[in-house]
């Protein structure tokens, strides 16, 4: 069984604990990254398959797993063998910036990047920086194409969206076109079509790689 | 261009709202139905085929659809002839009694059922009681089958639980006995299988109309 954070929420600070927690990575050069989306989005075989990828070109990784409950992602990122540690919010609907600082010094990371992944919630992770130095969103195909007209403050806040379970884009009728026009009545930000899926190859992962080693490089 | 209510959160008084709802609705003759679920869960398509199924046996649907943004729902419904007015939150993550309650005095409806399409969001509706009769989660498969693990407080919460996109449940790897018993953990509500794709024919949507019919009947 791993290790479990519990979140006591902290009301009204957590902008001073994002500031401590940028200044803390940036001495430990860490790139942090906050991966937000909705329940079943892909997240966590998602960040399976990019943290593969960049332990092939020499980055380390580590993860910190936010759920309301359960440790099922933590278990399969230690079966991997990669650092990972698990936040249980116990009902709270996203995690906090001194939460994933408990995490984070309990992991004792340094020198690579650490992929903060969030609770599945479109709306609530939006308004809690945690410190990161990126922002990604997973939007899950099936999920719909209509989504950034609908959680228009998740779609203004990310940096990047990767769209996920792409092998699935004909079948549930995805209009990718759609889908970016609401995106960039928001946001500039660059979208990637992957696919994680366990049997077959993983598609579109090089390409984030490319976007987070070039961010890890210059931090 | 539907009517749209905007929602100013009322904070501590949603139990007094949720009363008084009840006893409207049971005033009016109204069955109403709390449908929650994650975002892109296809609460909306899943609607529509139960609106349609419920009128072919005589019975009135109405719809009130909670978005943080956009009307996209709430014109879908228009559209096919029924009754129904838009709540956004304008950020919020979930519908309140109170806000609830503006829409219904707004639509004029009785003698029927009215469905309450809940935000996108498996968390923090569960802690907003409406004043509804029955509790209904949409769990898409390709959500995956260990979100009553996670989401504990949700799915201890619902009268009902309806698998939707059914269609994609080998392409995704669904396992419905692991999903059972994460479920089973927390409630004893009945699961229903249903895919409410347009083209081709809807799957297990009269088995859902039979719950809802009953419990209509015996309002």
């Amino acid at each position: 069984m791993p290790e479990i954070v519990i979140m006591k929420e902290i009301k009204g600070r957590n902008e001073e604990y994002a500031r401590a927690n940028r200044e803390q990575y940036s001495k430990d050069h860490v790139l942090a990254v906050n991966v937000m989306g909705a329940p079943g989005a892909g997240k966590t075989s998602f960040l399976l398959a990019l943290c593969k990828e960049l332990g092939s070109r020499g980055i380390n990784s580590a993860v910190i797993e936010g759920d309301l409950y359960s440790a099922i992602d933590t278990e399969i990122f230690v079966k991997e063998g990669f650092d990972s540690l698990q936040i249980n919010t116990e009902g709270e609907c996203h995690i906090d910036a001194s939460v994933v600082r408990q995490g984070y010094d309990r992991l004792g990371f340094s020198n690579g990047v650490l992929f903060i992944e969030n609770v599945g919630n479109l709306i609530c992770p939006a308004e809690f920086d945690l410190g990161e130095g990126l922002r990604l969103i997973t939007a899950s195909v099936p999920e719909g194409d209509d989504k950034p007209y609908k959680y228009v403050p998740m779609y203004s806040y990310v940096d990047a969206v990767v769209l996920t379970k792409c092998d699935l884009k004909e079948a549930v009728g995805f209009d990718t076109e759609y889908f970016t026009k609401g995106l960039r009545a928001l946001n500039d930000a660059p979208v990637f079509e992957t696919s994680a899926r366990t049997e077959g190859e993983a598609l579109g992962i090089a390409e984030v790689a490319d976007l987070i080693e070039s961010k890890y490089r210059a931090v």
